[in-house]
């Protein structure tokens, strides 16, 4: 896939860095990051993080999805004032709000989970990139799906589920292993 | 991430191919794959893919997940009397269900998204591995979560979300651009 024209050197570096991220690492090094630094992300980088969303598996292979991409600083900022935890969004070079839409979904009660499957898609593309977000919780907390709802002029039919800012790491985290023996089970409880 | 000893000259070959998968490469090559052919899945594969599950991020890093890996043949065809859409976990070497742990859950209203993302986790990492797998859907349909709960002696507190099957692909399914411009939007609706 094209990465499209770099526009800044920062950027470059970060490319060469990340461009052969292996799958695995990519999973085990994604991180909730907070903080961004100054810098710009393309659209081209934007619209390979949108291919791999629309990539995720989804009921009946449905796509019940829609994204709304914010570039516009005012309109970041009034969605801090919605957002309890989102005032990165003040410094982060764009966010993506992942919505359900209820009217392309043939199963009904599945659109969560295809739109989660999205947004994680989202995050590791994010990473990949060498660009940094967090997922940022709406869906089912009705003040912020009613807050973005009017922000943004969705139709009803429309639920906003997560805001995943876009932004050049200002914070570095390392690896951390997870892993717990005690949360795998083997053929029963 | 070690990948532990390589059990038949079948993973070797495929381990190659895919060893170096780039990560954005990966997110775009993942298909639902519903045939498998004979071939084990070491137990260190089954490790690796945990925990990239267990990466994912959660909300407030609750990770309120639990998950079942299932290699015996019997259970294996038992889930298939419960799920009318899991005929192929007669042929998967093994399946890991992913559970939500209301019990670990902080924050109430997120587990289905946290688990979600675990699972999405699971999807990329199998593929990544050299293996396939397919989402297959459990919560909310009632009589699936039952059955499963029953099957495997769950407690109250426990819900089966979905059921990965791990096996060598018995089908061949290439790269899919579902990029779709219609469903992205720009600061407004």
């Amino acid at each position: 896939m094209s990465y499209g024209m770099l526009l800044s050197e920062s950027i470059i570096l970060r490319r060469k860095e990340v461009l052969d991220l292996d799958a695995v690492e990519a999973l085990l090094t994604r991180r909730s990051i907070r903080k961004y630094k100054q810098g710009d992300v393309p659209d081209s980088a934007v619209k390979d993080v949108l291919t791999a969303a629309m990539s995720a598996p989804s009921a009946g292979n449905q796509q019940p999805w829609q994204f709304i991409v914010v570039r516009d600083r005012q309109t970041l900022v009034k969605m801090t004032e919605i957002h309890p935890s989102a005032q990165m969004l003040k410094e982060a070079a764009l966010a993506i709000v992942v919505c359900g839409d209820l009217s392309l979904e043939k199963y009904k009660g599945w659109w969560v989970q295809d739109c989660s499957a999205a947004m994680e898609n989202m995050l590791l593309a994010i990473h990949a990139g060498g660009f940094s977000s967090v997922w940022l919780g709406v869906y089912p907390r009705q003040e912020r799906v009613e807050g973005l709802r009017k922000l943004f002029g969705l139709p009803e039919h429309v639920v906003p589920l997560a805001i995943a800012p876009v932004g050049l790491p200002g914070e570095k985290k390392g690896k951390e292993n997870r892993y717990a023996e005690s949360k795998v089970h083997r053929d029963k409880w």
